[in-house]
């Protein structure tokens, strides 16, 4: 039974008996995993992981969506993370068995039910994307949820589905399909910020890197630690492990080695299985070499 | 439910009708999965790789022995493997959820009743042995199927199951509990055996290497490419990057690379990502990181 990914960022970071009560919620719809959650009070916002068949997420969406714009209103938001929605934007992901087309058409139908059910715009983005300008998470969201009005008066911001200005209180959202993206951090070992940063523009996609990466270089102030901070979004194309071999030869440039790397939230297997490939040189490497994904195999 | 692999290697490699046979009465038995099969006729031996819980292994272990010892007559048996039995040996390996304890305790109850069914010797061996001499499995197997009766009945041969001398057609049988064993190959980028050979015996134990790697030189002719060929008999341990670096290392004294590695069956997951975390130098790397394992897991 193929098995999809969704990841709700929902625009409350710091009242706990709300972030509670929507994830209590969503966890109870039948076939439903609540894998993982995440709040940050500084971001005032929380990223729930769920996964499970198209059904079900479908189903946990709508539950989502009903409990989030009841109890978040976004004229009184305040937090350090961009954001335009109460539910600010939800991916869907292709695991096992899944394929990037079940994503986008469960996108596409969750989107409709949404604003039909709520009148909230919603914005398809990447993968789900209908046209190539809203591929970008980061264009959609550009002037958040103050801006939205007059974003969404200006020529090319009709949204795809949902009314043609912002809910009230819940602005809009953006819903869509997308690889899924690794968070992964390589600390050097130095306390220089200008060599994080210029790795960082040496690795990103933006200034000339490698394509499906995002890098910036931040700082560990407890630990005095340069970190190259990244989000790797396609990790079959653009694998982790040329991603810290490139790191770590452009940080030797300034004489600095790699301390450690950490990978934040859940990684795919197949991303790490590259990596032993990749290092040991594995000659005809396949993922059914793995005696776990033997036995799950079918019969 | 504790998952059990079992490996056992039956002293048949050439008459695929009766190969055939073995491995479909275990394949039927409930509960148990055949995940792998392969037959070499020069060797004329075959070894079958089952999952499953302990008890459907405990029947399947008895099916095999039924069916083996009725079809396979050592006294005609010819092979380049060392061999002592019919069933030549049973080792038991625990997989997800299980402990060794688990397969020991398996592999004691096994031996017991394929004693008792088939008056057939059985020895202990590895972490199921009742003594320190007994761990080693070419140990016991010294002089083979030829030599088993005087064998037995010099000091310290007494069986730990079954009589004290050899069944006549079956000889007799090694049963026992182990880590999993890892066939890893590494091609070198030259056709110098010798190299192979002062590579395999620096990154093998038994000539003051890593404490659990078998290693051999040897030539891949049609391809003219040598290779040190091994089995990590604890990937815990001794690690696969670590060997890897090792062999690399050793290689470069001779001005040689590494052209490729191969793995030979199938491997743990747990052996794959630990070359991960160790190339990426993943700090706090837990296996529940991997998506796929936290889907898997109890909610």
């Amino acid at each position: 039974m193929p098995v999809i990914e969704a990841i709700p960022n929902i625009s409350e970071g710091r009242r706990t008996e709300v972030v509670d009560a929507i994830a209590a919620a969503v966890a109870a719809v039948p076939g439903v995993r609540l894998l993982d959650r995440s709040s940050d009070a500084s971001h005032n916002r929380t990223v729930l992981t769920l996964a499970g068949e198209g059904e079900a997420l479908h189903a946990a969406a709508l539950v989502l969506y009903d409990k989030a714009i009841a109890a978040i209103d976004l004229r009184s938001h305040a937090g350090e993370h961009p954001r335009l929605g109460a539910v600010d934007v939800l991916p869907f992901v292709p695991l096992e068995g899944a394929t990037m087309a079940d994503c986008v058409a469960l996108a596409r139908a969750v989107a409709a039910d949404v604003a039909a059910r709520h009148a909230v715009p919603v914005y398809l983005y990447e993968e789900a994307a209908a046209e190539p300008t809203r591929r970008n998470l980061e264009d959609i969201r550009r002037g958040e949820f103050e801006g939205l009005a007059s974003k969404m008066a200006s020529p090319g911001w009709t949204p795809d589905f949902g009314p043609a200005s912002p809910h009230k209180t819940a602005g809009a959202t953006v819903i869509g399909a997308r690889m899924p993206l690794i968070a992964y951090n390589i600390n050097l070992a130095t306390d220089r910020l200008d060599v994080a940063r210029r790795v960082a523009a040496a690795v990103r996609h933006s200034s000339g890197g490698l394509r499906y990466v995002k890098a910036m270089g931040v700082m560990l102030e407890d630990r005095r630690v340069a970190q190259v901070s990244m989000n790797l979004t396609n990790y079959e194309k653009t694998p982790m492990p040329r991603v810290f071999e490139f790191v770590k030869r452009e940080a030797a440039r300034y004489g600095v080695g790699v301390l450690e790397s950490e990978i934040v939230g859940l990684v795919p297997q197949a991303a790490l299985l590259a990596a032993a490939e990749y290092f040991l040189q594995i000659e005809g490497f396949k993922s059914d070499l793995v005696l776990e994904n033997r036995l799950r195999s079918r019969p």
